[in-house]
């Protein structure tokens, strides 16, 4: 279910970024440029040039971070347009009532981003105690926080693509490909909303539940962060977590509405201790809502994650959830909120533990089988990629960065008995519990 | 539709290897040792000790191999095993009769196989004006010439794995992995029969015509031979073939047959000349039958290797065809027979035109991303994959030798206008006539 929601592509050039520079405000740059400033850089000290003469100055968003608007063409670009982003803040400039208070919360998460949410911020500051802005916010927020976690790590900084889609809503996807630690990390939010066939609709969903629209079709709104990270080293795992939010009207103005998401992970050799701190810290944050959640939803897992015609699984699991609509709207949010919060506490531990380990070609060569299996369950299996793959004008890119970067078959290979990599097939083909 | 054919794995050890030793006759032995015989031998010349005291012999067969049993429990094996294969050679020691001449004929082309056909000799002797016979003799000698030619080319031997299905048939699999000029190779023959799903039996067949089996099972037969070849060198396109013969029975006794097949080219980079050749050689091959064969089936082998979300064909095509059934089951028969014959002359020429090519790094990487786009194909769109994978007790290491050794996967990537790269991107979305 990793990139359900990569939906539609309009080309690059149609996306801008809002970037802050050193007086605090935001201005708007090409993608293109925001990757330029980041490639230059190391984790998240960025220096470009501004303007012609070369000046530059530092802000202090994104951490360590400063982003500067670089050339007179990008400066011309900023002027023709300046957005309802930067209008927004304008208005904050006055702290006056209650309403500026509550606006200035929405901005300041705001200013933390890797980029502008997709929806305005004046309609998410209007709308602040709607799901819809509830969700986008939190996704907008687990994408920086896993960005900046994983940048930190390895070193480099992340090339931030925003994307807009023609029917209705877009994204924003970061990728850090080929760094020191990381051959390929992605993640990715979207925020999309338009109209589905029935029958879309219809794999949207797990269960069998019939949905009719007006037409045949049927109104919706859809939102996620979604997110696979490869690391070089086989000592340290692959991880991958994604969660989303769904609405549909139906024809009698029935509105549904549900979550969906998980986290799992997916390591080239076991260790156990990692496999029981990852699982355990995901069932901590589960165990805050529920204590059936989290056995539930980690058996949802080894299910899903299930590479059928090799009878395994593609990692050690973790949790998974879908069409999940009670307790009640607010509840599964905060739930979902919860899991959003542990992704870097369950994974960033495992990376710096491994993060210096020293490994063998051999090691790297069963890891690079692993990834071939990794592309069979994504290409065949994942119903979010097939999804996408699927609908026209799907973004692409943002779909298949879930991909490792190289990947490895070998006919009729099978690890020894005895072995490391026999020890791993054995947990891959007959999952166990780790709390 | 590479892997339309390879249903059904019961374990190597139940396949066992007939083998032509000094005398001219043939002996069983397990495929784990025949594949040790030939690891340790370039081209066609293979030594293996027999018996315990050391003594060696050479055969003649398969060119300048030799083949020998080895080992005590191998001899023992052999004792236990000695088939129906062993006999009819028995029979034809005494060629007096037309009907042992006929036997000659038939056991004469077996010994030039790659193993004993999956049907025993004598039954192919019995029925040799029989279609299925006929097919089942070419598909195991276009698998021996084609070997026979990569064999020599990379100075590496074919591991022969011979399998059995459970529920009627098997197929031998030959491939070369990490060779000299070739990444991986793998020819692959499979016959089987058994019953079939009237759903399973409707993905076999690419025109939506219902078909009624009795309590919804239909008895059928298929067979084929299929093949990629990944070569080292980008400078060495990638080829796939294909062909296949099937029967089905309907409820009410009516017998189906048609014959499926195609070859196609898959280049790293564009070379006019090789692509000229490729096509001329298939058009030559079809017109022997019928001017308007290679037009319509050029036609639809662009259509079906289509990679639909990257918006960009597999390769630069060739000839693809299925449900063939006029105007005559000989008729048809005889044309893909020139079509199997014209595998190597279309596709061997290329390779040793430019096994000597010098490659940069630049090469390298860009036939990695091919490769990339090649495993998308296969996993996502090819129905024989497709269909493999989704048949319970599939031989899953058949179907997936399509695989490449290795692909590379980047965001965003996309070759400058003017390149090399960009050039033969322009021909996989812009498919053009080569003839």
């Amino acid at each position: 279910m990793s990139s359900l929601l990569f939906l539609s592509r309009t080309g690059l050039s149609a996306g801008r970024l809002l970037i802050r520079n050193g007086g605090g405000r935001y201005t708007v740059v090409s993608p293109e440029l925001y990757s330029l400033c980041h490639k230059s850089s190391s984790k998240f000290s960025v220096r470009c040039l501004t303007g012609a003469t070369g000046e530059h100055t530092r802000g202090s968003s994104y951490g360590r971070r400063a982003l500067f608007a670089a050339g007179a063409a990008v400066i011309a670009g900023v002027v023709a347009s300046f957005s309802q982003f930067q209008k927004a803040e304008m208005k904050s400039a006055t702290p006056q009532s209650r309403s500026n208070e509550v606006e200035n919360d929405v901005l300041e998460k705001c200013r933390t981003f890797m980029s502008a949410p997709v929806t305005d911020v004046g309609t998410l500051q209007k709308n602040k105690e709607d799901i819809k802005s509830k969700m986008e916010l939190l996704i907008m927020e687990t994408q920086a926080e896993v960005c900046r976690a994983l940048a930190e790590v390895d070193g480099s900084a992340f090339k931030v693509d925003r994307w807009h889609r023609k029917e209705g809503g877009g994204g924003i996807s970061c990728v850090l490909q080929d760094g020191n630690v990381f051959e390929k990390a992605g993640v990715n939010v979207s925020v999309v909303s338009g109209y589905l066939s029935e029958e879309a609709a219809q794999q949207m969903r797990s269960r069998g539940k019939p949905l009719k629209g007006k037409d045949g079709k049927l109104p919706f709104c859809a939102m996620g962060v979604s997110s696979v990270i490869h690391p070089k080293n086989p000592h340290i795992p692959t991880i991958h977590f994604n969660y989303r939010y769904f609405e549909i009207e139906e024809e009698d103005g029935t509105k549904l509405w549900w979550f969906g998401g998980g986290t799992d992970l997916t390591p080239t050799y076991l260790d156990k201790a990692d496999a029981a701190h990852f699982h355990k810290t995901l069932k901590d944050a589960c165990d805050q809502h529920n204590p059936k959640l989290y056995p539930d939803f980690k058996k949802w897992c080894d299910k899903y994650f299930f590479i059928k015609h090799r009878g395994e699984r593609r990692g050690i699991g973790g949790i998974f959830f879908d069409d999940l609509e009670s307790p009640s709207k607010a509840e599964v949010f905060e739930f979902v909120k919860s899991c959003a919060k542990a992704v870097v506490p369950c994974y960033i531990p495992i990376v710096k533990k491994h993060v210096n380990d020293s490994f063998t070609s051999e090691e790297k060569h069963w890891q690079q089988l692993r990834r071939g299996r990794y592309v069979e369950f994504n290409l065949i299996y994942d119903r979010g990629t097939k999804f996408g793959l699927a609908t026209p004008g799907s973004r692409i890119e943002s779909i298949l960065m879930s991909l490792p970067l190289t990947a490895r078959w070998e006919y009729m290979h099978e690890p020894h008995k005895g072995t490391k990599e026999a020890e791993i097939l054995d947990i891959l083909r007959n999952p166990k519990d780790w709390v």
